[in-house]
């Protein structure tokens, strides 16, 4: 099965073609350009450069969140796209399970994903891995990194960071004398790669189903929400 | 500092492009495309999708071996292309030692970075790390595996294992049971990331006194030697 996958649910963005599991080429870059600019261009560029076109992929898989909601929105759109021109279909995985793939030869840790959520929080979800699959250990997740540090505390295992959070943690945990460690720089922040390893054995779907997952609302609901509350309350006056 | 950098030492290739240190954006493809074809291609689109040219590039870095001889030659003449027409320098970096960057947050284990080279050998070379820079053990060799073996059997410490000879030495090191580890998947084989990294402090030279470097004779020196070799022992007899 050829998956071409897609991931821009942070600062970065990549696009991997995997077969049969295996990676054939990914393309990844973090640069200040807007993923809406670089996204696609990269996916064509890749394919073309490997001889293909978008009626050789069997699927297009991609990180659905959390994460950024422009990043994650410009990802979902992008694998529409793809899909709808191809009539293909779409395989939506989580960033952070996408994430923890980058981890999965530390067996003996919990692989603990990490995006700064802004606003004290983290995104988060954490897994075990016996060296070739993930176990999850909780849902997708906004939490503070208290109760990452709490919940690392009870368990008494060595925790393994990754993403833009893993550095936040990594200090927190680092202060409170918890053993822990943090990706090397490569396998850091998401990747295309992950996303592509997260989707194996997933069902594949109608592209026009693929929905954010985004665990939070975004900035204009929270100030909607509020005002709406502020309105009511004058009107209640 | 801004490096370009490029690395088709063996099967798959890869171009980079790094700042200060920091990797911008990076561009693999393990396809079944020569290097020939596909290497150039992707530095200009990695490039373009920047939005940025060779004369935005201050040095271009490049594995200049040990490897395949045709994928070194073919990354080497690629460098040089590149600095020719913006005249820009390049620094050449043993593709083991840039491997071996791939292994950098492995505190403690004496990372193998291992390629095949056939014929019953390993280009081989070791180095410890502090989780931040390398310590080199010994010079790039192509040895038979049995004197990594043999090693690592005296040093009493664990291994961790990178490159298209891992797997190898990884099943001889676990039939001999001693412990070591392998790199998963997308850190196994060498990258453009590993060559900009292993670039950082080493002194950019003209291009064009580049040169690649072997370790060993190639197929076409090898039976040439031998024919003349032949040739000669005919004359005398």
């Amino acid at each position: 099965m050829r998956i071409l996958s897609v991931e821009s649910s942070a600062k970065a963005a990549s696009v991997a073609l995997s077969e049969d599991g295996r990676l054939i080429s990914q393309y990844f870059s973090a640069s200040q350009l807007t993923h809406s600019k670089t996204l696609l261009k990269m996916a064509e560029d890749m394919l073309s450069n490997q001889e293909l076109s978008m009626q050789d992929i069997d699927a297009v898989a991609v990180a659905i969140g959390p994460g950024s909601f422009t990043g994650v929105r410009i990802g979902v759109a992008a694998a529409k796209g793809l899909c709808w021109g191809a009539d293909k279909p779409a395989i939506g995985v989580s960033t952070l399970e996408a994430m923890a793939y980058q981890g999965i030869d530390r067996a003996g840790s919990v692989i603990c994903a990490c995006m700064d959520a802004r606003r004290s929080e983290i995104y988060n979800a954490l897994f075990e891995t016996d060296g070739e699959n993930l176990v999850r250990l909780c849902e997708d997740r906004a939490v503070p990194i208290d109760i990452i540090v709490e919940e690392a505390k009870k368990s008494k295992k060595n925790y393994f960071f990754l993403g833009d959070g893993a550095k936040l943690c990594y200090n927190r945990f680092s202060e409170e004398g918890i053993p822990c460690a943090i990706a090397p720089e490569p396998m850091l922040l998401q990747t295309a790669w992950g996303v592509s390893r997260a989707a194996i054995g997933k069902q594949a779907e109608d592209a026009q189903d693929l929905t954010p997952r985004y665990l939070r609302l975004s900035q204009a609901e929270r100030e909607r929400n509020e005002r709406l509350r502020r309105e009511n309350k004058n009107t209640e006056d």
